[in-house]
């Protein structure tokens, strides 16, 4: 007796009435198992106001699922139902993992192409904003989004949010004790238009841009925020967890605080959406076992095959600078330059982060608030990800000071840089037989060459700035 | 009774006849003591062929000088002569040495700021061409031209030199006792057409690029070269020692050759021109007390301040890849490249230095054969050159991730690169007053700004790449 349809990684909830008074945040213990073939998933449930509680699960199996709850409330204990798992609509691919090492894959296997952007306090700048960055996500070239849970407060972001996290006394002070329903229903509904429109919500869960106290909570209040968070949003299939931005900067922090929130996020987070740390400075060790991916802020993204080969996990530089002309020097690239570090870190097997921080009026910079894009680099980036998303994921073919190539012994991408060659020998097996196509990076061009190509071979080139080539198999 | 007169820091030399049989450079001896006030300088005399023995001085003092010779023969033994030396003619400001330890100046006080290129094999390319590259170079910016002994072997360098520095034999071998005078007195004309010019002839003593055996030479031929090209070039006040083009690629050297050969140099040179010895990956250890300077080859060359401390002194990227369009990847980036390098590396106290290798119908590259230049970076780089001599010489004097300032409290040169911002916030002392020049250092335009500029101040930019700033106190 299926109490209901949801189709496949899409969220069931299930809500249930209890006890409003005292603090249903503290006092209350709410989970469910669900069960599908002989396989039980535990989930935590969580408080959402008005004395309702709510619990969710992410199926990942078609078919049917059964639930019991489980509560130091009788009204929310030993609850049963059922439900039905169907098949995924169009264009639901389920939740992101890593897949061959270095890669992503959605659930559905399909190929996950990370082409990430940023706008890290975007869910804090009310309904119209929110609503025109959501608008100008559907056009975008990005299916990564880099976000905070909290409000942040910072150079070009002196704007007060809407909602905070905790219930704020007279005083305006917050009682860490009790979250703040209306805040977290909110984040959900910007995590939610991302997943409609098929982006990883890559969510920042600490970060040091801080005025009101979130950066500097206690261990106690810091692993109930964890908790929460996890019970409201794993169902979410387009969820990323990302400890921290810049987790070196905050001081309150230590080392272990940090081990200890990946291992909260992995043992209560069902699904394993992919967990990773973002740095200022030194990077977080990704090479720890919690770690699925590493989320690098650096500049030098030509570094990106040996950070593969360090760590053996894919390498994500969501911080490379960002396309712009504000002052600071991390936010004043020029588009080529922003394009340019794309393909250097596509064809050494990683994935590039897009930024930008032109200066505003209103002090509305897309890095921070959303709103629209005004660089050039995000169509070269439309560009980019559709020859990526054409062939296979790359991996570092070879790499030399004189020729950067991704791909295998079928099809590669060589890159070029802000080198000129007027003319490459490359070198190609004997026995099997290639087309060569230029492609102009910038002006956003493929030219297909005459003739197909074998062995050791030239290949002239325009003598120009930012080319690739696609080399591909034909016999 | 003076011989005659020689301005200071020409060439006094002295001919005298002696026996042209047997083995004269392996037999003879020929030394000269000259002295001027109280102070003896001993030099190497050599054998030019048809019976002429000549010994060279290069009187860094005015007034009278003497001179006794000293030799196994009794015609080159125990003459005496005297010579004045008057005062410099103009342009003649002496040979070059290190200053304030990162620096160089001239032996008049001038300061030298070297701008160097290199063209490796220009003097093995005939009359014709050779006469070609000196009239190039009149009109260029360079300083200072990287250039072997020995011909080039090499892409691009497939031509057989007019001269070679040993008598041959019948069946074309070398005899590695005899030199041949006319190379070496073709060389002596190349390296006084530059001194002529006022170049620097950064002269590279050994190099791998060789099919005829100049690489491979035994120990003492090798020697018996230095001692024998010391007596006829030190006296020469344009001469720079360099002891190899990429020595980690000799692999018949040691490291223990290398020691040697510079301190043979170090104790035969009464001038100690400048020494250093140039690598192609690790660096020679130019931390050891006989290198005077930093010969670097390198693509990175915002790492100069890094090289600067490491090795407290002047630190010369003779080669960070070059202008052009050939296929290897250190010969053809492009002229707004090899312009942001020159900029990055002065602005960090560093002296960057220049090659061009576009494709040529008769493989004449500037970079090996010179001929004529066809890039666009030269004339930039004369424009940083007038800049930097209407300065002072440029230490770092605050570089941190946001801006790369060099100079003093008087005299700051900022230099934005890649970045294009808006504005910047500069931090000048509150009680100085300043004027702002911005700087297009590629479209060779200096904008002095309204007003004047004190304490914590906005300074509003162009927003484009490849910007400078020039702050000069004014009160």
């Amino acid at each position: 007796m299926a109490q209901g349809t949801i189709e496949r990684w899409d969220i069931f909830e299930l809500a249930l009435k209890g006890p409003a008074t005292g603090n249903p945040f503290r006092d209350v213990t709410f989970t469910a198992t669900f069960t599908t073939l002989h396989r039980p998933i535990e989930v935590e449930g969580f408080y959402d106001g008005d004395g309702i509680y709510r619990v969710r699960l992410m199926p990942d199996e078609e078919g049917e699922w059964r639930y019991t709850t489980h509560s130091n409330v009788p009204a929310l204990d030993n609850q049963t139902g059922s439900f039905l798992c169907t098949p995924p609509s169009e264009g639901n691919h389920g939740p992101v993992h890593i897949h061959n090492t270095y890669h992503f894959q959605y659930a559905d296997g399909t190929p996950h192409f990370s082409f990430g952007t940023t706008c890290y306090a975007w869910n804090h700048q009310g309904d119209a904003l929110e609503a025109q960055t959501l608008a100008t996500l559907k056009d975008a070239p990005f299916n990564k989004l880099r976000m905070c849970t909290f409000p942040k407060h910072y150079t070009f972001n002196q704007n007060e949010p809407e909602h905070h996290a905790f219930e704020t006394d007279e005083d305006g002070s917050f009682d860490f004790e009790r979250f703040n329903p209306a805040f977290f229903q909110h984040l959900e509904r910007c995590i939610g238009g991302l997943r409609n429109l098929n982006i990883e919500a890559d969510l920042i869960l600490f970060h040091p841009y801080d005025k009101w106290g979130y950066a500097t909570m206690d261990a106690e209040v810091d692993d109930l925020y964890l908790h929460y968070i996890i019970a409201r949003l794993a169902a979410y299939r387009n969820i990323w967890w990302s400890m921290a931005n810049e987790f070196d900067l905050m001081k309150a922090k230590s080392m272990e605080d940090w081990d200890r929130f990946f291992k909260i996020v992995q043992t209560y987070d069902p699904y394993q959406h992919p967990r990773s740390n973002h740095n200022c400075r030194a990077f977080y060790d990704h090479g720890k076992p919690w770690v699925t991916h590493c989320s690098i802020q650096r500049s030098d993204v030509e570094h990106v095959d040996q950070w593969r080969n360090e760590y053996r996990k894919p390498v994500v530089v969501d911080e490379c600078q960002y396309e712009g002309n504000i002052p600071n020097n991390w936010g004043n690239i020029t588009p080529q330059e922003m394009t340019h570090r794309f393909w250097e870190g596509s064809v050494r097997g990683g994935y590039v982060g897009h930024g930008e921080t032109y200066v505003h009026p209103d002090d509305i910079l897309w890095w921070s608030k959303g709103g629209v894009l005004h660089g050039e680099s995000p169509a070269r980036i439309a560009f980019l990800r559709e020859i990526m998303e054409a062939g296979p994921q790359i991996d570092p073919l070879s790499i030399t000071w004189d020729l950067t190539q991704g791909g295998n012994q079928d099809y590669r991408l060589i890159y070029l840089g802000r080198h000129q060659p007027a003319y490459k020998t490359l070198r190609l097996p004997e026995d099997r037989t290639y087309t060569v196509e230029i492609i102009d990076t910038w002006e956003m061009t493929v030219t297909k060459l005459d003739g197909t190509y074998s062995g050791t071979c030239r290949v002239d080139l325009p003598g120009k700035e930012y080319v690739a080539l696609r080399v591909r198999r034909v016999a």
